[in-house]
């Protein structure tokens, strides 16, 4: 049976009931899904510092599902539930399962679509990370990326509507100005929008927790695994010190 | 209903009966998967000449599925099984559904098993235009492309056995001496010797074919539309003339 | 004696006399011209679906000119007519002779006399695929793509004016906005108001024709031929069916 | 008066007392060098896994020199004594003072003293990883990595003479075969090694964390700080919880 | 002892003066520094022509402090004090001490401090060919360029107040509009504007003679030397003839 | 009529006939040649040093031929016969007429007959200077630069028979070994050989000469001229001093 990890490497509990709502909603009929958060970390990632302390935390809630006799059994695969795809080259250290986070699922996803497209994503200080990320994965000459200027948190609140709004003009001002012909939201808060901006703009809106989700399902059931052959060979056995030392690699 | 369309754009029953098979083994349940080819053409694939022909077979067969009243009803993605993606752009212009050549999806697959991956495919002729592919997909900086040295309908008949062996030898050489981490297999004929390969190598082996069909299911599952904003917009209304006369693009 | 073939890739009989005419105009005396179109086709190339039927109908008309006994004996140097170098790569399969497409040919003479530039093309539509040719040449650091949001046909007819003015509004913003110092004609139907647009800004403007019919000019005086030992090798002999069986590489 | 602290991100005593004996003996005079480690972390840094986990050390040794009243005064700059130049972007978040890593500065360096350049390092597993760090700094077209075979650890021991000879032959491979001008040392642990490895090969060898310490001195003297316009700015003020709670970003 | 020569490659009295005064004012107390400029060349360097003729200045200028008993003794690293990097290459051949052109040296110093950078130049005519160099120097993805529109010579003298608002607008623009976190001074002759500049908008303002002063004045220290074996090799022994006689290499 | 100034710029006067002579064969029958060298600089170009001194040859000779009154009338276009573009962006801004070097125009040519290349070049000091013009050119990603051991000015005299076959050693391993398709003959002195080695090894091989002869020429005929409005803008005016007083740009 095909059994997907989804860990939001935030705190914020209300972010991953979202995103695993949407998983469950969108998965064939005989994937499970299990939707959780790390025990410790930042309450979002807005930046290069939260980023940094949830990639540990999301290491530590990996840990937990691959040990030997974790409930419910082996995982076939996992998404990273963040935009930001904090962790991931680690957590495919960690695991045979295929890892996914949401920037490069949802690119993937839009380059069939779309010939050029476009993140939008709350804050500004997130626009160069996710500019390194677009670069790392060799789509630099057809995505650009632009803030709506709002929190990360405003989309869960009083404040969502507003958040809206700032979202939806940010992403028109990509149609007209930039030459994007399809939207990719780019934070897993956003994934309950999808289907209104969709609708509103008349262009394909991609989700991320919804093309990664069903990119690991599609993992699963072919049985594609990690390869350990190279930059993501299991780390070598050492000790950790202090409050990691629970996390030492072991053979 | 999900409803997949495998177009081998060759002229190859052989094939199309193999890429069919491979198609119908790995999509959930409910998903059709329609696999047929052409009605005119090149019995292969084999460099830019052959591409050229096989591109506009490739879009008269859709033009047919398209069409008001085609049978079995509307289409939700198609996949093109040809690792050149031959005519993939074109056929983009030609539907809302998603289109996805086999290159693309299994460069994407890769991507995500390995941080460095080889193409290996039959023939040297083939080594230029699949660069120039991996290229346009952004991977060139973490693909190679070797060539085995046999005709692509090798796999197909006597010679199968020797195919797969100069190709094994080849794929070996990528992990020896270019750092590949995993292996795509550069043809569609070679779909049904994945497993094998990766029980003997020991290292990821991602198939085009079953990469391609997961990718399309799931977007015709969210219900993703190739964007008619930009590149992919449908063609202008015009005339044709002479034998292509009824393939005319029409309002 | 050289003697170059320009074919036009669509069905314009205007376009292929325009083409003929600038081309005999700028060769040397003992060259000869031969301005032809394909028998059959789309009336204009505008985008991705076109091309694909238009780079058939080329390939068609060269192998009748490369048949033995061909009138008027062997040709020393192809240019294909179109902006989009349609069919170009698999026309350098078909003949040892040099094979040109107007975009290549363009940005080099551009690349000369300029250290920026832009490409003025007259529908969106084919934005996109033009900076994907900008990029397979080399160039995108700089030029850049502008449409001008006219038919490619309006160039011919009672339209003509209109679409010259907005071709040169696109070509100042270029100018103004861009940091470009000379314009490039993205359209080879633009080839007979080189001459206007070019005292009318003030900087150099380089039509598509002119360049690749004088590059091909050289390199048929220059005895240059495609190399047959990579990607422009002779298409391996196979059977085609259908209405293409004609057109079957043959030893 | 400049003050820099050193921090090796991994737990080796041994390692953070050879990286500071080596930064005090280049410093001016007038310059005050820290050494130290986290209190937690990995034992070396072979890997994301342990990278992620380093990150957070450094990070939480970097709060306390950060905070007021933090024993002896303001620090000038900050060296990543690492040659992953693991954390240094969410380090550059949490300070004004410049932030720098190894590799970033042994490239620099590097592209002083030769066109082409190589970089040796101890593991296969940190080849691809590094390979990112120089594209990310724009090096790609004149420096390669090569793997020298030998555990990190192994330069500090009974094995050191083994590892200084493996990694010299990696070193002669890629002056031979690479094109290689000059030799960076792809660990700070080979620190007290450049010279012998200077003098024996005939080429320039650089050392990162004289690099990087040099360089941040110079930052220092100058009064450069880290712009808090852009993706440096300093971390949104937000609630961490668990075992990381005390790291929070406060106003 | 440190002995940095720091070479005008124009005729401007003045810059060398303003160069030279800025570079005492930073060095570490032991370190001695030479300011010069040539014998002959031109007054100011404002493109490719200017360079030309600068470049020879610049080597024969270095030549008379390289040959035996030069007065002063060895130097120890040469600064280039010309933004352009001019002659820089050619510099790197003619002596094992490193060299340092202002653009590489500000390059490096803006990209730890900032993730995205801008560099304000005179004149227009310069954009490009700086340009060229932040894609030789690998800063293309995050640096842009842009003109204030004075004459580099509009910073010494009366219209200096004009120039230096010219030039502020400028970088403002650069702040607002491309997202630069920092400002480069494109330009030698601004490096007593640095300071001011800083303090006006509020973000890190690189000065290139700083930055290269304190460059090699590091690289002095740690004994770095140019590679002879590769682009950078002594210029094979031969003869110039003409009024370049004298400038021939010699063994 | 036209009227073609091939400036070798080495002293040379051998090569200087020999380019000559290649461009007198070549021309159209109403194409007048003239080749000359400077009247000082370097003996032969080979790295950085050598080019900086013969950029300033080049042009004080295109000065002469520029001047009102100056013998024979009006260049309408410049070669540059020197394999390393000594000087042409210098020249392009000192004159309306198109410059063009010898690397620029064969890497062209072989863009046409090949999809993928190889520069052979005398020595070893020359690789990375020329690639960094392929790279300039954007055909880093088809060409690959090898060194065949031999000093340029053996290709004239005695040891031209070894030169020749150390050339085409070099040549046979770009063949087999890097997947070139076609050669360019990386070295001015190098243009009486290229029929030969061309009936030798069976693929085309680019004369750079030749090609730069015929690009000019053609640009000529179609009055194509370099543009002022940026890079290339002629130098503004000021004073040079010294023995380059003369060369100062006028009005």
């Amino acid at each position: 049976m095909t059994r997907i990890a989804v860990i939001n490497p935030n705190m914020s509990v209300g972010f991953t009931e979202k995103v695993g709502l949407q998983a469950r909603r969108i998965v064939a009929p005989g994937t499970e899904v299990m939707a959780l958060n790390p025990q410790f970390g930042p309450a979002s990632i807005e930046g290069y510092y939260d980023e940094a302390f949830a990639s540990v935390g999301l290491l530590a809630a990996m840990r937990g599902l691959e040990a030997d006799g974790a409930s419910g059994g082996k995982v076939s695969g996992y998404v990273v539930a963040c935009f930001d795809d904090t962790g991931v080259d680690a957590a495919r250290c960690l695991t045979k399962a295929p890892v996914m986070g949401l920037c490069e699922a949802a690119l993937r996803f839009a380059a069939i679509v779309a010939s050029r497209f476009a993140i939008v994503t709350p804050m500004a200080v997130s626009v160069r990370p996710l500019e390194h990320l677009v670069s790392k994965y060799g789509a630099s000459s057809q995505c650009v990326v632009r803030a709506a200027g709002v929190r990360t948190l405003d989309f869960e609140g009083e404040n969502a509507d507003m958040a809206y709004l700032a979202l939806k003009i940010s992403a028109e001002n990509c149609l007209a100005e930039d030459g994007a012909e399809a939207i990719v939201l780019g934070c897993a808060g956003m994934t309950d929008i999808a289907d209104r901006l969709r609708a509103e703009l008349g262009v394909p809106v991609i989700d991320g927790v919804s093309a990664a989700v069903k990119l690991i399902e599609a993992m699963g059931m072919l049985g594609l695994q990690t390869s350990k052959a190279g930059a993501y060979a299991s780390p070598p056995v050492k000790t950790y010190d202090g409050i990691f030392a629970a996390f030492a690699p072991v053979a």
